[in-house]
């Protein structure tokens, strides 16, 4: 098995400057209505932390289901956050890949033996998220989910 | 069913200077051997165009198989190339997308009337692969790979 538990990448996530108009133009080419845009909760609700710190940043969010993964658009707003620092530094391109673990703290001190840090972690009902700044290792960033009834 | 033909993403490719870097960094994360680099044919068999004009630019590549995809590593080499263009302005990131298709060519007049035109397009043993300039539209390029024997 895999450092991450799973040999199965979960989502493909794209960041972008205007999520109605890459939803719309993905839409288009899946032959799909538009799902709706979600938005990330607050700070009160995902206690989320950028680069050690915590941060209002929030993000706009829409998931399409294919066969064999999610593609997820994200738009960031609010305060400082790895979706902002990405579109800020490489524009509207892929942001990460993610997998499903059953155990992000275990997870994440694996990838710091490889040089791997945390960089942003959040909360979501009933589970949680967390990227790592694989970028000069992979070529592009990690993000791991868990739901914490174990699911997944 | 998608302009694709498929609800299935089959790569997800990332662009890097150092194939064997990158290649033994995934290896110990998938907790797999390092597979090998293959290259791509030369001019003569690829019949690679980039942009409309035929070019020398090729690749060194590295397939990892997961469970529902496989992850590419693309070190580009030789002459112009999408890769290679994709490298010097964008730095090491995800490169692509790709779907299996059947009908290339169909696929091909679907994306132009989406204003997402080809730019460059190959081939292989039984098969070839076409890129797409979707960058404006999705944040993300979009390959299409097809099998000659229809299978895929």
């Amino acid at each position: 098995m895999t450092l991450f538990g799973t040999r199965t990448v979960a989502q493909i996530a794209i960041v972008v400057r205007d999520i109605e108009r890459a939803r719309d133009h993905f839409a288009r080419l899946l032959h799909t209505d538009p799902p709706p845009v979600v938005v990330s909760g607050p700070q009160e609700e995902s206690k989320m932390t950028y680069r050690g710190q915590p941060s209002d940043g929030r993000a706009k969010l829409v998931f399409f289901d294919l066969d064999n993964l999610q593609i997820e658009l994200i738009e960031p707003f609010g305060g400082p956050s790895i979706w902002q620092e990405h579109l800020d530094q490489h524009g509207e391109s892929v942001h990460h890949i993610a997998f499903w673990v059953k155990d992000t703290d275990g997870r994440k001190q694996a990838l710091a033996e490889h040089g791997i840090d945390e960089t942003q972690r959040g909360y979501f009902t009933g589970g949680m998220y967390s990227y790592y700044d694989s970028i000069p290792q992979l070529g592009v960033m990690i993000e791991l989910l868990e739901r914490f009834d174990g699911q997944g």
